[in-house]
C-alpha cells in the first residue's frame, strides 16, 4: 500500500544546514519563522489565531534513510528508533509544537522554530493541553541527564551523514 | 511534489465504524487497542517502555476528502479546518498521544485509544514533556463551553457522509 502526500505549504526559518539547528522547538525559544500556506488551504487558517500554539506535521526531506538503532542527539548510546524523535525515519514526518505569533493573509509568523528552511508542510493542527498536556508522563532516556545537546549535526540528514547516516 | 508514506504497522482497537468512536484519547480512559509493529522495524521499539506514553501518527483511510471550513465535533458553528483536529485534511495524518500499557515483541499494547480499528500506522515517537506539555497554552474555540461532545459521528468519513463529507 503507497499513501500519497502533498504539501500544504512551506515553512521558512533561520536555518539552512543541519549542524546548529534546534532540535527541538524548546531549544529554540529566541528563534522565528514563517509558514507559507498555499492558496487552496487558506481558507482553513480561520479560527486559528485563538490558539498560543500550534503543531505543524512537515516533511523532514533532508533526512537520510533510516536506521532502526541510533544515537540520539541527547544520548551517547544507542536508542531504538522509534523511541528518540531523530528525522531519519521509515516516514520521515516530523511533529514540532510551536508558538503562533500571529497571522498575516496566507503567512503565519512562529516562534520557536526547529525546522530546516524549505522544508515541506503538510498539516497544522491546533495545541490543546486537554488532549496534548502530560505534564507528568514519565520519559525514559530522554527523562535521564543525557548530553545536554540541543542543537543538531548532521548525523540524521543526507549531506555528510557517514557516521550515522545510510 | 508528490511524497510517498509506507505503512510500518496497524493499529487494531474495538471501534469498526466512526459512529462512537472517541475523538480523542482523553475521552477513551478505558478503551484499548494494540499496535502491531511490521517486522523489519521491530528493533525501532527498543528503548520505548520506559515513556508513559507515545505519540502515534497513522493514515486515517476512512477520513472524506476535506474542507475548509467545517463543523467540528466539539462545536456547532463552521471553523477553519487547521483550528479542528478534524480527520478529514489535505493530508490525513491522524496523531494521538496514547498510553503505553506493556510491549510484547512486535506488538505495543495501548490504551486511551480513538482510533478506527485496522488503521495504518505511519510513526511512533515518544512523549516527552519538555517538548510536548505546554499545560497554560490557550487553545481558541476548543477552550470554550462547546458541544461537549466526546465521541464521532460519520461527517467526515466516507460512507454516509452527506452532510459534511465531499
Amino acid at each position: 500500500m503507497a499513501l500519497e502526500l502533498r504539501p500544504i505549504g512551506i515553512i521558512h526559518t533561520p536555518f539552512v544546514e543541519p549542524a546548529g539547528t534546534p532540535i527541538q522547538p524548546v531549544y529554540a525559544s529566541e528563534t522565528q519563522g514563517t509558514v507559507e500556506v498555499f492558496e487552496p488551504f487558506v481558507a482553513g487558517l480561520a479560527d486559528l489565531e485563538g490558539f498560543d500554539r500550534i503543531w505543524l506535521l512537515y516533511w523532514c526531506d533532508r533526512a537520510a534513510p533510516p536506521r532502526m538503532r541510533i544515537v540520539p542527539y541527547r544520548d551517547t548510546q544507542e536508542r531504538g528508533l522509534f523511541s528518540t524523535r531523530a528525522p531519519a525515519r521509515p516516514n520521515p514526518i516530523g511533529m514540532s509544537c510551536v508558538r503562533l505569533l500571529r497571522i498575516e493573509g496566507h503567512v503565519l509568523h512562529i516562534g520557536e522554530v526547529d525546522m530546516l528552511d524549505g522544508t515541506p508542510l503538510l498539516d497544522i493542527k491546533p495545541y490543546a493541553p486537554a488532549f496534548d498536556s502530560f505534564p507528568a508522563a514519565r520519559s525514559g532516556w530522554l527523562g535521564e541527564q543525557g548530553t545536554g545537546r540541543t542543537v543538531a549535526d548532521q548525523r540524521f540528514h543526507d549531506a555528510g551523514s557517514t557516521a550515522y547516516g545510510a
